[in-house]
């Protein structure tokens, strides 16, 4: 087969989707603007005052390089965490840590465990690489720690993937079932635990930080409870030597100065991110009362949004999902059988709420006809 | 030879070095706080004040994923350079879109054809994907079109770079040297075109915008005359069917918010890039004088910065590196030899300026010694 002679043939093979449609080429599709943003895990309820504040003042600085290094954030990370500064290293959000760490590990025709229908970004980077996923479907809307054990174990993967707790079933394990899963790591393999969610969560879910543990790294954001989004900051947690890897081929620059400004003050409000965290235990509530009020199951979550389970399959759920784009709400839905039988609804400001109540019977009663 | 089994062979293989070592990076190092910022080819000019606003209003809306997709800059920069928005990926700057271009058309053992002191980001990115870089020397400070396509000719590499106005020299070829190379392209072989300093520079250095070229591709940035270096926004022009390929393997939503918005805000005050494009050329002067006020002598430049020639060799020019750095004065020179006989210093305010002639004798006296 004849393919354009400037790609590699990896590339020329690899098929143009994206991982996730944007919420703004949805609405220039659709001509919807939307009003209700309940559908990327954004925190509606904004980032601290102290860093929307931060980043504004530094805007007038972005003249200048960002620090190549983030030493700031990246230390005050290391004593929030009580881990080595050495132990972190801060990326332009976890998706783009993701690239860089499959980069690290993963060449043409290596393995990589996951679940069917985990994170869809972490699979686009495999392929990105070529290498090749082997999936473990869920159990029970669970991610499968003794599942992905078993493949780890029959494939000897480069990296096996788990999110704790989970997107987009907001469901979770215990430390201990993590801690398991560890001690389970063959040489060879290393366990991305993806734990974008964890300001949401229970710390009970999270095994105490081990930085000399060369078999896990973490995966941490700014995105999700600390509402820093769109300015683009995470960072992973490892070994030494893993972490010191990244500087191979990362792009020493690539983390925007206002972004840096903006996560430190993130980090310094927790105060904010204590209020964040009530106000989005209260938004699962409401969304899972709404869910009830309607005859349907709402999942228990852990995480900053709540998985519906309307009962039908995945054509009624993206029915459901155009339905309510057409009323202004933007929501999304997990990608695989059984799993989309769901609609997958971030928490929100009441409003947000507010318009999701009054919005969600007609949309079912709609997406039925 | 054993290696961490966690990674890649290309990787375990890849040195720790780093294309660049930050400013702050330098500062930690040596306790000494810089106050002329001249060494990085930064704006000290500022973003216009229309992109600073554009930046600060938008902090409050970091909360929201960026739009993947760059719409609305990507149309505005289409219109601004009469090319299709399918012509044009917006990036976290031109490193960021360097990487993901080398990642697009570079695999193991593919080879690479660059100048010998060109870009080092670059170089690192080739490195990066296992491509062999096959370099060709300077031809009096000024990269070496005839050299680059027998080259070209000679080993048929994968991509041929070329950056014009150059960096570190400040050296320039008009648009008929570069639609030569152009025309040279063999088959298979892509040429990056790297008018990082676009905006500096007089337009006779530029053969107009062809996009449906398929022998090259373009790369500009708002982190130059801009002012917006921390910002993160590069993009890349060239043909439909490149600039897609991007799509399949970039960070989809690594742009942020706030830069995004920063830049648009940027490129619709052309007033201010005028001011600023008056403000590099008087600063360059003044550049120029106080090297001839030393004896010295300035190349002629058509970006934002002078390459100084001090006669000497690559030791002294460390010698004065470091002296500068000392006077708080940050300032960079080329990495290979005969360019290392040169002082990179970037344009800069008239505080900046009068530093520099205030310190240089010192600092020559002192490196001599």
């Amino acid at each position: 087969m004849s393919h354009d002679p400037r790609l590699t043939p990896l590339i020329a093979a690899l098929p143009a989707t994206v991982p996730f449609v944007g919420i703004e080429t949805l609405e220039r599709q659709t001509g919807v603007t939307i009003k209700a943003r309940i559908g990327a895990n954004e925190s509606g309820f904004g980032p601290s005052p102290r860093a929307i504040e931060a980043m504004s003042r530094t805007a007038a600085e972005a003249w200048k390089y960002p620090d190549a290094e983030c030493f700031h954030l990246r230390h005050e990370l290391a004593q929030h965490h009580g881990v080595g500064a050495e132990n972190i290293v801060i990326g332009a959000g976890i998706d783009g840590l993701l690239g860089t760490l499959v980069r690290l590990t993963v060449a043409p025709g290596y393995k990589v465990v996951t679940s069917k229908g985990a994170y869809p970004t972490f699979s686009y980077h495999v392929a990105g690489s070529g290498g090749e996923l082997v999936t473990v479907p869920y159990r029970d809307d669970h991610e499968d720690p003794e599942g992905l054990i078993a493949q780890m174990h029959a494939v000897r993967p480069k990296l096996v993937y788990i999110s704790n707790p989970d997107n987009p079933m907001g469901s979770w394990h215990d430390a201990s079932a993590i801690q398991r899963m560890i001690e389970a790591i063959p040489e060879g393999t290393l366990l991305v635990l993806d734990e974008a969610y964890f300001e949401c969560a229970d710390p009970s879910l999270f095994p105490p930080l081990d930085t000399s543990d060369k078999r896990v790294i973490r995966m941490r954001t700014f995105s999700k409870a600390y509402g820093l989004a769109g300015a683009r900051i995470g960072y992973a947690i490892g070994d030494a030597e893993m972490i010191a890897q990244f500087s191979k081929i990362r792009d020493h620059f690539g983390v925007s100065i206002i972004g840096q400004e903006g996560a430190r003050a993130a980090l310094a409000d927790q105060d904010w991110l204590h209020k964040v965290r009530a106000q989005i235990a209260g938004s699962r509530d409401r969304i899972a009362e709404i869910a009830a009020e309607n005859g349907l199951s709402p999942l228990p979550s852990q995480t900053n949004f709540v998985a519906i389970d309307l009962g039908r399959d995945g054509d009624f759920t993206r029915a459901m999902v155009r339905e309510l784009h057409m009323a202004r709400i933007f929501v999304r839905m997990p990608g695989v059988a059984p799993l989309d039988r769901c609609l997958r609804v971030s928490c929100g400001t009441e409003a947000d709420m507010d318009l999701f109540a009054q919005e969600l019977p007609g949309a079912l009663q709609r997406a039925q006809t």
